[in-house]
């Protein structure tokens, strides 16, 4: 076996606003097109490289069908969101950005990098979350972006260092606090089945 | 029975992340301090007054504890975060603010009336949310103001109109594209009890 370096980014844990937020910024703006929602990811990583994904903010992004590593993401509305979000919250800073995938595009090593332009750490968190309700899985998954010399993979080819993502293992978590919208959120929302509920519910 | 006038909104949809960005908005910024949390509620409203709240954003805001009519509210803040989000989703405009109360406070009116001024119909809803976890009913209060002469109050005074608050009912829901992120939140949230969440279903 290979060793593998310590990924800048060792764990992740997605808060249950962030999930919500993404699947609604999905079905508001990209449901029935073929395009994908994009956004910035917030919160904290500390120094054992553990995340905490606690906001998030949709970005307008435009990528060209034809050319799929054509892409606009827009710099200045992330420096200007992210400068309004610190005077209410100065502790979350731009940890990472999602996309609603399904997988990674050939753009997202592109956007990936200039989103770690706007990370304190030099480092970005990529989560990309599934909104296809077949899903039945962990509707996350998280990465980092490696220089290819700098990870262990068999048959990589020599020459100039390339830039790829790795996995982060990551789940959804609520703080305490937190759980009391979500706990409101079982109680009060409408037209659920309850069958269904308690049979989620039996299956964790 | 005296008569009521028709109330510019009628009744109101909260979505489940408006609802989870609320709380944790409390969680972050106020959480063991004296203040509460503000911001603003975005969404439509159609011809009928049914408003659906779709989304929010935290907004800064100090109030004097000597002096509750004195407050300070980022109206040029609200209006460069709307502008961003409309760059998003065109279709979301203000329709009214929140905050974590956790009753109406003598500031209320003051910003009411500043958010009205956002609001294309000129009317705006007041979202009270209770962020108290030993709060067991709906956590949601929702009012429009209206002119104290336009409402069929007993006993009220006679002399210039008064803006009072009315209440509108309301409820938590989503969308049934919405419910794919809280689904997934009900599998893959860490650290909930089977049992509690079972019975919170059943309990419906």
């Amino acid at each position: 076996m290979q060793s593998r370096k310590q990924l800048p980014i060792t764990n992740a844990v997605i808060h249950p606003v962030v999930l919500l937020g993404i699947v609604d910024h999905y079905n508001r703006a990209c449901k029935n097109t073929r395009k994908r929602a994009v956004g910035i990811l917030l919160g904290t990583i500390d120094r054992r490289g553990h995340a905490e994904v606690l906001n998030s903010f949709a970005v307008p992004f435009e990528e060209d069908e034809r050319n799929p590593t054509v892409f606009f993401f827009d710099h200045d509305y992330v420096e200007n969101m992210a400068a309004m979000f610190r005077k209410v919250t100065a502790r979350e800073r731009i940890i990472g950005w999602y996309s609603t995938g399904p997988q990674i595009r050939p753009a997202d090593m592109g956007v990936h990098e200039i989103v770690q332009g706007f990370c304190s750490s030099g480092h970005a968190l990529y989560v990309i979350c599934q909104v296809d309700p077949k899903e039945t899985g962990l509707p996350t998954e998280a990465y980092v972006s490696l220089e290819e010399d700098s990870v262990a993979l068999e048959g990589s080819a020599p020459g100039q260092p390339r830039r790829i993502f790795e996995h982060v293992p990551n789940s959804i978590g609520a703080l305490e606090a937190e759980e009391v919208g979500t706990e409101h959120l079982l109680r009060d929302v409408r037209n659920w089945s309850v069958s269904t509920l308690t049979g989620e519910v039996r299956a964790k």
